[in-house]
């Protein structure tokens, strides 16, 4: 499930409307803007006051207080110590020292239960904070929800002149959907225990409660099997997590109130298996690890008995290692190829009434969910294993479209959404943010509704390595978990955008090296030889450049395989470029329906000059440099982009209509700007087509209604076609 | 060993006269300048031409090809592979492809035998590696040269216009001294294995071949011991090494070429010995984990039987654990207290007419000694172990000063310097740089430097966390390493310095945090308000500071304890300012004998003005902060500085002098300026006070020969005073 998605065409253009038209227009306060807390508590008042944070500052347990409690309240001061440089007083054991009496604490704890040992799908994970100046009261019913009452306090966390402390509130929270995951594919391009530890770190921080681990692929099969060896001997290159890593991680995750939910591909993206035991395929073997990244043949032929006894000691073997109640199954992109061109399989199908290569995958998931039962585990797959024959109590993943998810809930199926949360694809966060597992115009029954769990967001590991991972889940992930939380009409994005670039630095502080692999990065891209300026100058160029979208890099770098060092441009580019969107609202404030804005104009010139002196100063760089050569087109593209900007903005200024011809003379030249160079494209093209269209009707903008003019500009200048 | 050492002033004096006025004179191309290597190679002839590097680079395996060799290879590959952006030819398997006809291999390594498969001391580490255009060829007697080479042609790899490349060269290459190690004290802070583990890749990177664990302290216990288990359980805050992470990190080591030696520090610093066994001190407890830095009084008490059985069980444990063929059991530091006080020793004393305290812990030491030879394994200490009495065959690691070497050499003890490589008390590289063991003015009789074995750099770890840590070893270690490795007559300071910014890249690119853990450490400690520009000017500022050199952090801040979070401003600065250095160098082309030259005081007015602009870009950004105000008195200086050099260059420029007392004011102004706050300071104070003394009387620069020039500055305006 990590090739295909239809139509983000769609959102790209609906994000564009609302960077440009939409939320610039939003009153200039929100009013959660008082707030630095993300996701956004369901309930949650600010009063007035501070609760100092000094060196005096103690806590109070009350209730239960077990060791995951006491590690987790470890954690969060251990974080305000490393932010704020204060000292909280220890014991000579070496703890925090903690106060017996609530009187004279600065935060009391009160968990009434410690809640299951690992947690579990619809535990309760309420809380209510209640900080005064005085005091700040955190109550839970389970750990579950103090644990999230710890997140919530070390995001409330500020400074000003004064010293630290946190604002008085009032919050009384709990999340919306129960599900709301994270899956890390560690098969195509391994990911080592310190990322997924970092990154369930990050999960804690946003309250992410499900780490969903993609274990094997055609690329790699990285679980170790003690009933099975040859699977991880033969199908990892030797990088696999032992059980005892999974056993650590499973208690890491669940001192963090997560959830961990393995998955095994099968029957489709099942190279690694059949590698380690080619007679259980659908055709003849030998298999080798496939390298390449695309929908493979090998598919597990379940005709087979022996592929169920494999899968019931596998399975088996696997029950017992993880303790949560789901095994994921995946059961994503079978393309038949094996099973059509198999005589005894079609004949298998014919004897058992079976009708299509659908009706024998629906009949391999009846005897997969019947082994998963016998070992008290419930079945997961993607949106492919929806089939009338699909044993009730599945749950169906949906990643194919927004009907998969309808389709499972009118069969009465449990569903987790990942369409829209494919994080992989490098789209913009508001894309994901206004992505509505049960949107306000739902045609869900209420029954329906119920069905629906959660979501996840995906980071599909084609494009990923350790160095570059955390940079394409975060901070992006955290407006989703904001989404999986917070309340259906939760939709700012202004706001988001501004608690997400302060949740982007507590992720930071938390371990994760979303920003700090950036700068080696591009030391290591601009070798030896580069001036300090001009390593400036390649910071400032690919903070304004982006990945190509959706699966545009695989056309772009065809010969890709997982040996291919992800080391270039475009892996130091980062989705939802931060320059772009502030140069797109600068845009729109020009663009926009009211009369040209001037401290805009000066914004937009700046940058566009800025751009200029950029593309010189890089352009000797990437002369020079074996590396870099592949910019050259980009940067060109830049240019003509400052150069196209230049104009319409002296157009637009000057208030008078530019020559015939010359918005089309623009608008070529920007569709040569757009076209996507080494994986990479600029995504300040598609505002400058609307400034440059602004410009050369400005005429029009007195005589057409706000919404007129807008759809005017778009008719004329639509965004830059992507796929 | 870690709270002592003399007269250090001497060697910052020396360096900053090194500085100003020696090497800013030598001819302007040294011979080495066309090398990219450190340390640099015992013989090394640059030809012509060069080897390309494309994706048809290929290796072939001659002569002994282990998995080791291996191994080493597949991570150089990887290592130009991520720099190049290039994809070499790689099996099914997924190994890297390897030529079998020698013909056409890019490169041929022949390696005659893998050699012992843990590295021990005196092992022939030596290689030569041909480079001509068609080719490089790699020789070596045994893997650890193969590994050398490995290093070597990493560094080599370089770019142009036309591609990557290695240049044709000619290199024959072994060590000066066969003992070239790391210190690393695990114990005051816990490092965890990642930490050590990419140490290993950067000592392998610049041929170091000796980790050396300092595993036990007041403050911590941090190995696994299965004998008794308390050690470990009540010594360590659940912060160890397990035996078989240390099985994996000997493996690790070996597989670099280097060999671990661990540290048990008895009978002193050993407070966490006897939280578990108290019964075993020399004063009655109980004991708790010292949590304080400094000397303490807890001693294993040496007329107690059961303090030998204890260490023979566990000495013996880890005799069996670790490999190599020495143990380090400390020694340094009992400071007597408790012998003193304890009457039954002293009468122990007496009736072995042991005369004293001294005499007493040489009798432990030969009975340590015994246990160990009945272990199999050599005995090393401290300096302190230096006593008539001390059982021939053991080393005497030399810490406290450079007599200490000689005393034990004359008695006939092989010795290791680490005088001199104390690297956590933050003197610039060129310090331990023309630190020599055996320097060309040397006493050592030839079979004395026949004991020297060689040296180790060592960082003491009251001040360094897992995030700061690398950079308060790199990049500085390797010119250590180059100190240990190259010929004695190697001491180019500016090419060092050149290389060392080469050498910093490729470590980084190995792994290490030196040089990315300061962008988010700054980040997090301006605060979440501080805007890009104030950033920058942070960065410009700590860039510009350094931290307090010896001790003098322990006096600055003397509540410190295990627990402070080291996240403060002195964390963020780094020992040897690179815009410091560059400073003293411009205004040594200003003051120095020859008249000012135009260009340098441009160079020095810039960097003036630039200090004053950071000053006022900070002021108010640390009055709203509460973690910068203690960076306030330190703006305050460099304002001063700004201002100070400001004058001093108008007067110089102006050729006239100054109104009298003008120097006098200025010099007061400097030590107001040159004073420590927040456990920092400025480098660039004392090349100020010779720049206000060269203007103050540069009616003599004429009159007086150049060398009388020179001392009369520094009569005039010698260094601030440091410890």
């Amino acid at each position: 499930m990590s090739s295909f998605e239809p139509c983000p065409c769609v959102r790209r253009v609906f994000f564009l409307l609302v960077a440009l038209f939409g939320v610039t227009q939003l009153p200039a306060v929100p009013a959660s803007s008082a707030t630095t807390v993300m996701p956004l508590p369901a309930v949650q008042q600010f009063t007035t006051g501070r609760l100092a944070v000094t060196p005096a500052f103690s806590v109070e347990l009350q209730g239960s207080a077990d060791a995951r409690l006491r590690a987790g309240l470890a954690r969060l001061l251990r974080q305000v110590e490393a932010r704020t440089g204060l000292t909280f007083a220890h014991t000579p054991a070496g703890g925090f020292a903690l106060k017996s009496d609530a009187a004279h604490a600065s935060l009391v704890i009160d968990c009434a239960a410690p809640g299951s040992a690992v947690p579990v799908l619809g535990e309760d994970e309420s809380y209510t904070l209640e900080v005064t100046s005085t005091e700040a009261v955190l109550k839970a019913p389970t750990i579950l929800g103090a644990l999230h009452g710890f997140a919530t306090l070390q995001q409330l966390l500020q400074a000003d002149a004064s010293g630290w402390f946190f604002p008085a509130v009032r919050i009384n929270d709990q999340p919306r959907f129960p599900w709301r995951g994270l899956m890390i594919d560690v098969a195509r391009h391994w990911q080592p225990l310190e990322v997924i530890q970092r990154n369930l770190d990050g999960m804690a921080l946003v309250k992410l409660n499900v780490l969903h681990l993609h274990l094997t692929e055609d690329q790699g099969f990285r679980i170790e099997s003690k009933t099975f060896p040859r699977l991880h001997e033969l199908g990892s290159d030797g990088h696999y997590f032992t059980q005892d890593q999974i056993r650590g991680l499973i208690a890491y995750a669940a001192e963090r109130g997560i959830r961990v939910v393995p998955e095994f591909d099968i029957p489709g993206h099942a190279t690694s298996w059949v590698t380690a035991f080619p007679e259980l395929a659908s055709a003849p073997g030998p298999y080798a690890i496939e390298r390449k990244w695309g929908v493979f043949d090998p598919v597990l032929d379940p005709t087979n008995p022996r592929v169920y006894a494999l899968l019931d000691g596998f399975l088996g073997e696997m029950a017992a290692l993880f303790p949560d109640a789901y095994i994921h199954i995946g059961g994503d992109e079978n393309n038949g190829v094996q099973w059509s061109a198999n005589a005894k399989i079609q004949a298998f199908i014919r004897e058992h009434n079976l009708k299509d290569n659908a009706g024998l995958h629906a009949y391999f998931n009846g005897k997969v969910h019947a082994i998963l039962a016998q070992h008290g585990k419930k079945l997961i797959g993607w949106d492919e294993i929806l089939h009338p024959d699909l044993t009730s109590g599945s749950v169906v993943h949906s990643w194919r479209g927004p009907t998969g998810l309808a389709e499972a809930t009118r069969l009465g199926f449990a569903t987790i959404l990942s369409n829209g949360y494919y994080i992989d694809l490098n789209y913009p966060t508001a894309d994901h943010y206004l992505n509505d597992p049960v949107p306000a115009d739902t045609r869900l029954s209420p029954e329906q509704q119920k069905l629906v769990l959660g979501g996840e967001a995906t980071i599909w590991a084609e494009w990923v390595t350790p160095e570059t991972i955390d940079s394409r889940i975060w901070p992006r992930t955290a407006a989703i978990a904001e989404r999986l939380w917070s309340a259906r009409d939760v939709r700012d994005v202004p706001d988001m955008y501004r608690r997400l670039a302060l949740v982007s630095r507590r992720l930071e502080e938390a371990g994760l090296q979303h920003a700090s692999y950036l700068d080696p990065a591009l030391r290591r891209l601009a070798g030896d030889q580069a001036s300090p300026a001009e390593l400036a100058a390649l910071r400032a160029f690919v903070d304004l450049i982006e990945p190509v979208k959706h699966y545009q890099r695989g056309n772009q770098q065809p010969e890709a395989t997982q040996f291919t060092p992800l080391t270039g441009l475009v892996d130091c580019a980062r989705a939802d470029s931060a320059p772009g969107r502030e140069f797109a609202a600068q845009v729109a404030m020009l663009a926009g329906p009211l009369s040209p804005d001037p401290q805009a104009a000066n914004s937009v010139l700046q940058a566009l000059v800025a751009w200029k002196f950029t593309t010189v100063q890089l352009a000797a760089l990437a002369a020079r440099s074996p590396r870099l050569q592949e910019a050259q087109p980009l940067l060109t593209s830049l240019a003509t982009a400052s150069a196209v900007g230049q104009e319409a903005l002296s157009v637009l200024l000057s208030r008078q209509a530019p020559v015939a011809g010359w918005l089309q003379t623009q608008l070529s030249r920007l569709d040569e700007a757009a076209k996507p160079h080494a994986a990479a494209e600029l995504p300040v093209i598609a505002p400058l087509r609307l400034l440059a269209a602004a410009a050369a009707e400005q005429d029009k903008r007195r005589t057409l209604s706000p919404d007129a003019w807008k759809q005017h500009l778009l008719d004329l200048a639509p965004p830059p076609v992507t796929p």
